[in-house]
């Protein structure tokens, strides 16, 4: 079964991770959010786009979920001695990933070769893809602070101004990265990972031809609200500050049309009667790599039962 | 005694710490090559600023002269392994230094206030200041390859080229950073250390404005070279190259009536009839860090004597 994941960070590498446990690899497509990239020092830093495939390549830090295992901060802290910004926890191997890539950047190559090339070096054998090479912000229109790019509001701000929207700036003109859209037409099933709906999968789904392309298509979401909180990240907060129960019936409500199932974690099961589309309890929380491998397996349970 | 000191990067570094060993820190100011800056990577590096810097803060690796103590390179390993250029050893913290530099020179901030900020934040109390706030870019003429950029010749072909010239690229246009004369106009007496006479301290010597401030001064130079060879860098290679005998009398005469008197080594004493102006003799080579002060203190007593 070919399976393409549309996925954002943290809780979309873990899902990643579960699926690349079970498909062979050849199976496994991942399309990842890249409007929260950002020029840092002079850097281009992709963190979900870094977050999935470090998980993939098995060098992620498992107890932070981003950045590098056995990482150092040399870099930062001689750079915070001599009066730099500390604020984005930059470490040295992850460093080396940032200055490569603007190297190549610079040098004219597209995000979606590097990333096919810094795979193929960390030896990670599915196909990891940006949305998209062009240039896409997320802003969040906030009501203290008016709108504030992803990263400002996110890492700087620390999720705290109350959001009173999103803005995807660029998009009209982005085109999905060379292989998105077959990565999608060739799958068998299209499964939304437990990422931020609001700042991760809606910017994989406003490019341009994405959710035509997906509307032919099984789709499921694995909810990544669970007990009306988030494992992490502002998701459930967001709902609130936009008015919206954070919910697993609301994050199925905003995918609407596209779904064709949906997983809630099993503490919401009390929900079940309220969805219209088949679905299915897990243990969404994947403490463990088990937890993992498990709740990919509910997913493609699910998939197979459309 | 004020003590003005010209330096390039490991030799000049080592004599100005001797030096720092003896004066008041308000009573030296180190002079230092910047026509070695390169870019790499989009971070600007100053190498021999650098090692002058790092010296005089305790920060030095102590082994190889250059780069910092305890260092480490996760940055440069993953760096390489991505497919990124490994011919310049880039260290983590080293890192952050360029970092920081390029971000401040990126937002308008000059050099010679950046290096006395990051001075400032490292403890180092006496006054380092690059030769120019412009660039001035060292360019090695060599029958090989034509003209290269010094890094080039330098570390990535390990400067096997054969020599025929040099060229200061922008020198034309350069001005002293500021302190630099004040520097010069203000000592007793100015140190010409012993880094290499043709790329570290020709290039100091030929902004526009120093050698006419300097023609007023007590000017000694140490002897880079030693038995006619070089403690380290390609100062003798290229005296032989460019046609000329590598001898400590060469490198007097190449500084010709700047000079109030010179320091050679102890091994040079049978030249001791050859020259016209004041020598002393003393151990040049500082392997260690009491080798450092004592030098320091011989020429500093020539200096008094003269």
């Amino acid at each position: 079964m070919k399976i393409a994941a549309l996925a954002g960070g943290v809780g979309g590498a873990k899902l990643v991770d579960g699926l690349a446990q079970i498909l062979p690899p050849e199976d496994l497509s991942i399309i990842v959010n890249t409007g929260d990239d950002f020029e840092h020092l002079g850097l281009f830093i992709c963190p979900d786009l870094d977050t999935v495939c470090y998980t993939l390549a098995g060098l992620a830090n498992g107890d932070t979920g981003w950045g590098r295992r056995e990482e150092t901060f040399n870099l930062l802290e001689n750079l915070q001695k001599l009066g730099g910004p500390g604020w984005f926890q930059l470490g040295d191997k992850d460093a080396g990933t940032h200055l490569e890539r603007t190297r190549r950047l610079n040098g004219g190559q597209i995000l979606s070769q590097i990333t096919a090339e810094f795979c193929r070096a960390w030896g990670v054998r599915q196909t990891i893809i940006p949305m998209t090479d062009q240039t896409v912000h997320t802003m969040v229109d906030t009501i203290e602070y008016g709108e504030l790019a992803f990263q400002d509001y996110f890492v700087q701000r620390k999720c705290i101004p109350r959001v009173k929207g999103f803005r995807f700036d660029g998009i009209e003109f982005a085109n999905p990265a060379p292989g998105v859209l077959e990565a999608i037409n060739k799958a068998d099933a299209v499964v939304i990972c437990p990422s931020n709906p609001w700042v991760s999968i809606d910017t994989i789904l406003r490019i341009p031809g994405v959710s035509p392309a997906l509307s032919t298509k099984t789709v499921v979401a694995v909810s990544p609200i669970i007990g009306g909180r988030t494992v992490k990240g502002p998701a459930a907060k967001m709902f609130l500050e936009l008015g919206l129960l954070p919910s697993a019936l609301t994050v199925a409500e905003h995918y609407g049309d596209l779904l064709s199932g949906f997983i809630l974690d099993n503490v919401d099961s009390d929900l079940a009667d309220l969805f219209s589309i088949p679905t299915v309890f897990a243990n969404i929380f994947m403490k463990t790599h088990e937890d993992r491998r498990n709740l990919a397996q509910d997913v493609l349970h699910l998939i197979r039962a459309l």
